[in-house]
């Protein structure tokens, strides 16, 4: 088999087959198919696009080109959720507690990442004492213990995606679909996900910027999470403005505990209702989404899902009594601003992306691998799209452990408009599944 | 400027600036960017295309990419000829002289180029003592002298066209018709040419398999010859068999002698009269294609083309006698074999590029740049297609200093059809200007 022949058939709209695919992958992880022939294939899949066999193949060979988390140790369907990345996303903390409450195992990987804020095993390192450095074995342990643990990556998972990834993101490829759905099935498969909840994000803060966009990457996803028989659903939601009101660590760790308390915001409450009925639905609780909902919107009453959440944090060394008093547990920032309203209205545009680039300025994210986080940076969103707002009422509060600048004020003060009239945003456009 | 910027604007079918293409290639060129950037780039360029302004671009770019003849020593209009490559092109060797007869100066550098024979340099070399390795100096010289000289390559023409071509040979991207046009435009340009006349051959045996391929890369090269102050006309040939009767070195040499004394085969002469005429028109000779056309006619009844073709060959060293005795001069091939017919009937179909393949398996061509030539061999094709042959009777004679294994005998019976009936291919398809 040679590369060239494959991009010729690419190119020129043919199909390629499980056993090419399956070949090229391997042979570009094993650096025996130089860049600039997969940049170029890459490029030919931009234009030509990939069918549904072409797109699992390439999945279970990013799969296979790496290790694969053995979970089967693990009872009950292990249901996994993925979020396409948008600003202020806070859902994983409340979904990992609450689904466990109705005895579905979350056994959670997860990645610090660059952007706005941490990743998920960022965040819970702003409780004091959390250990995400946890063995194999104790990780199985602590899902079966308590139906839920979170921990930092270990292994080589889909090094294929990772090269492949790095590729695409500078030859301008990041934007096909195939490729994307294919990069994010495959490291939930490796992760050992039996079933797998997608929340994709569209609008101005998502990388998708269209319903429509969304609707076909979340689609191809579902497509190929038939075909390789991994149960999938997705939700079309919406990034128009940041979920919730809190964007930073800290901040989202106490926003995630008003919400398994059950007087979070409306938003993040809600979409992780949504998402967790598939998930719990997928897991085999409930026989539909609103039984499945019905429970859980239950454990958020009774208080099952915020014990749980303390279970959980205890059980990895973390201090649980954060869960009772947040603002006396978490690290605290030094600084704090607010940013008040310039003009009486109602807010019409909160530019998702720009405020996420605020918080990062901050401290919340990192920009480099090599960026130190500051957990207690970020920032509270106090109006969102819709709400009425007074001239000089709050409308952001900034935290940092550096002084803050007038850059971070005025980039906030540009990017949320206030208008005589505003439409408040759709939440979820759609059901995938 | 950034080169993933530029990527992403020709895969969203944007125009590229003239400065940014100017800056992608002086980059290129500079090893900046890397290649599995521009792999990206030209399978984006294969989707989307260029229009004149970016080609035209891409050409002049790629002309100063390096160093640039200066024939402006030499008097008249320097007119300069491309062939897209076929099989038994023995153009180059005709139209030189001729065209020269008439009063153009011909200045040619020529490769050695790999394929099923040598380059035009190459074949000059079959004559005893013909000397290509000319300083620039004496080079005008003689073209000021006798309107007539070929000499081998020298200096870094279009190093960036090197470059990229050599990437898109392994990465799917050679059949791009703005990258070829570009490509070829860049060369001539490069070498000195005020003005270019292109033959642009199509069929079986060539790279354009159809006309209507064939007709797009002429109308963009023509294109961009206007956009670029070069006067370009194009003629889209027949390649569907071989051109003329002889493919290898020497044997090559020797019907372009004939074809220079007026009795050449049919097809050769014809094709040498159309380029010659536009060559010549393009130069200043004659008010039309067919007052030119007459005046060449006219010196190969006269000898006046043959007697320019012996001041040629003597000003640079070699023997002129091999216009009077080719056989006596030319190297001469120790053994011989002749395919015969194994059936009756008419030719119907003679695969061009096969043909050409079993010439380079006798020795007339170049696998690697490493080969060594064997100027005397090659083929002599007795019958073309729409010819009446008989059973037995020779269809081609093979010539090789190397022992003539059955493998290329069987090569060209099996890539020569004889049936009942055979259309015989039109020469010239169309003229574009």
């Amino acid at each position: 088999m040679r590369m060239i022949d494959l991009i010729e058939k690419k190119q020129h709209n043919e199909s390629l087959t499980e056993s090419e695919i399956k070949w090229m992958i391997e042979h570009y992880t094993a650096d025996d198919i130089p860049d600039y022939q997969m940049s170029a294939m890459a490029m030919a899949i931009y234009f030509n696009g990939m069918n549904n066999e072409e797109r699992s193949a390439l999945t279970m060979a990013m799969v296979e080109s790496g290790d694969q988390i053995d979970l089967s140790p693990i009872e009950g369907v292990k249901v996994d959720k993925h979020s396409t990345g948008g600003v202020g996303d806070t859902t994983t903390l409340v979904l990992a507690p609450l689904v466990a409450s109705v005895g579905i195992p979350v056994a959670k990987m997860s990645g610090r990442g660059l952007g706005h804020t941490g990743g998920t095993i960022d965040k819970l390192e702003a409780v004091p004492g959390f250990n995400v450095e946890v063995t194999q074995e104790k990780f199985v342990d602590l899902v079966n213990k308590n139906k839920v643990a979170v921990v930092g990556q270990s292994g080589n998972l889909t090094p294929a995606d990772k090269k492949m990834y790095a590729l695409r993101d500078v030859t301008g490829t990041v934007e096909s679909i195939p490729l994307i759905a294919s990069s994010i099935m495959s490291k939930k498969i490796a992760a050992g996900a039996d079933a797998i909840v997608l929340d994709v994000k569209t609008g101005a803060g998502a990388f998708m910027k269209s319903v429509e966009q969304a609707k076909e990457l979340a689609e191809t996803m579902v497509n190929i999470g038939e075909a390789v028989e991994r149960n999938t659903m997705a939700v079309i939601s919406d990034m128009s403005q940041p979920l919730g009101n809190a964007i930073g660590n800290s901040l989202e760790v106490k926003e995630a505990i008003d919400t398994l308390k059950g007087h979070g915001p409306e938003d993040l409450t809600e979409l992780c209702l949504v998402l967790g009925s598939q998930m719990a639905y997928l897991g085999g609780v409930g026989s539909s989404l609103d039984e499945a909902r019905a429970k859980l919107e239950e454990n958020l009453q009774n208080g099952k899902a915020l014990d749980v959440f303390k279970t959980f944090i205890a059980a990895q060394g973390g201090d649980a009594s954060v869960a009772d008093n947040p603002d006396d547990v978490l690290p605290k920032a030094e600084y704090t601003k607010e940013v008040t309203a310039e003009t009486s209205g109602k807010v019409s545009e909160i530019v998702a992306d720009q405020i996420g680039i605020s918080a990062m300025m901050l401290g919340a994210g990192r920009e480099t691998k090599e960026s130190q986080l500051d957990l207690a940076a970020g920032l509270y969103i106090h109006k969102k799209i819709g709400d009425k707002v007074e001239k000089g009422e709050a409308l952001v509060t900034l935290y940092s452990n550096k002084e803050i600048t007038q850059d971070v004020v005025d980039k906030i003060i540009n990017n949320i408009k206030i208008s005589d009239e505003a439409t408040t945003p759709t939440l979820i456009h759609q059901i995938v599944q």
